[in-house]
């Protein structure tokens, strides 16, 4: 009776009234730290009626009483009203804004406009283009497909097939607005103990990205099945030339397999030194 | 004289063991309640040693100093020792993890694990995959490049040219997992009253973005300046047409002209229904 078992799981919800990717963030980030426990989630975003918010209490004051576990709701609530509704629900409420604006208030000398901010979604539009740009830039640049603007290229990720270069390069240009080409490492770039030479003269740009290689053969393996490529041996000869490479041009690089795309981003622009900016998501500076 | 006036700014840092992208998020959303506040920010990933954090709280002690400006801290600070040391310095520290894991402790009665939990990074293997599969997914269905897997897809964005097609499908994939094909409405598509024979037959996964005419002209101009494609002329006919074709067939459309990337990508997954990976980016999970 898979029914009656998720109903005794605790329920968390996200709630926002706005995105709820900044309620999720935080909470599985917080969730983290009780690896043992079992739980549901359910993420609301636009929560922006006093109305819907009643009817979101309902539904987390009927979770807590099917599972008999006091709900949790992460909530990053930028209406007063609307929290204050929430905060009757019989949950714990965890809401950033309630907790951290008295204090930013005092510490600033200022009242907060405590309400969602419409007016400020995209509230810096060159970083917007920026980013849109550096997109753009890096779908272009992606898996060497052209190296014809590598001169205006923030940094060149390379690494072997499918050790996560596409993935990284969209996330330094979507969460930093970074231009980030990547090349492949091929076979035939392995035979040279050159650099190849369409990366040569941006040495300085390139950033190595190595991984396990019983992680990369089973990637491999379930885009080509029983293939060569996908082979322990190739995998395992594949990486290691790449990273006698690396070390022999000292070229930074990181090792992925334990890693997040995330992690990974960030790693490389810590150690390549590179300009974060740091406002967030286009602007989730104000997409709570 | 640059440097006297940026040194009577306020500072904020965003602090963290990990990637400080949550950190960033939260205190964007926090701060832009306070729309008046003129602030330089300092990001610092990967505090993870106490003698990193003692030089950290140098810095910030420094730079209230210097301003005159109490500095406020944003911190997800999974580690007791070093959170420690950073709220004895001179900055309003704001920390989640500080304010919340007592609480959620005493609701679930269990004591948090508190520290950078190393162990869970990639915490769901198959989530992780199922992402990046995502991401390819979108990269392939670019642009209308090919429609051979259609059958797979999610959803389809369509749009005209420049209405925000692509980063969309790359955010649904990167943040949510979806499977986000996308499809440029071209002229010719426009004279006919039927849908373009390429989706016709996926019609109830069709959703439509369209921008404001001036908008869209001011970013074609960047793209190809003084051209027919960027003139107001159209712009305004594109978009009229494009509006008329998701009116006429019933296709859920957002205006996307004052809407950011994360907000366009939400509205789409609540709109269309689509189930969305409540687990956030590839392992937020733990990647405060």
């Amino acid at each position: 009776m898979p029914d009656l078992a998720s109903t005794q799981l605790r329920s968390i919800f996200f709630l926002s009234n706005r995105t709820a990717i900044t309620a999720e963030t935080l909470g599985h980030s917080l969730l983290a730290q009780f690896p043992d426990i079992e739980f549901t989630t359910v993420t609301i975003p636009f929560l922006d009626t006093e109305k819907k918010a009643q009817k979101v209490v309902d539904k987390i004051n009927k979770a807590g009483a099917q599972s008999q576990l006091k709900p949790i709701v992460i909530s990053t609530m930028a209406n007063e009203a609307i929290s204050k509704i929430i905060l009757q629900s019989d949950a714990l409420v965890l809401d950033p804004f309630d907790r951290f604006l008295p204090d930013l208030e005092e510490t600033l000398n200022q009242h907060s406009i405590h309400e969602s901010g419409q007016s400020h979604r995209i509230s810096n539009e060159s970083l917007y283009e920026s980013r849109i740009n550096a997109i753009d830039f890096s779908l272009i640049h992606d898996d060497g497909m052209t190296t014809k603007m590598y001169d205006q290229t923030d940094i060149i990720i390379i690494g072997v097939s499918r050790s996560g270069k596409t993935p990284t390069c969209l996330y330094l240009a979507l969460q930093f607005g970074l231009k980030a080409a990547n090349y492949p490492i091929t076979e035939e770039d392995m035979e040279s103990e050159h650099l190849p030479k369409t990366i040569r003269k941006y040495q300085n740009r390139l950033f190595g990205l190595t991984t396990d290689p019983y992680r990369l053969a089973h990637i491999r393996e379930e885009r080509r099945p029983n293939s060569r490529y996908a082979s322990m041996e190739q995998c395992r000869f594949e990486i290691n030339r790449a990273e006698e490479m690396f070390y022999q041009h000292r070229i930074p690089y990181v090792n992925t397999s334990k890693m997040s795309i995330e992690e990974i981003a960030t790693k490389i622009v810590e150690i390549a030194g590179l300009h974060r900016i740091s406002k967030p998501p286009i602007n989730h500076i104000d997409v709570p």
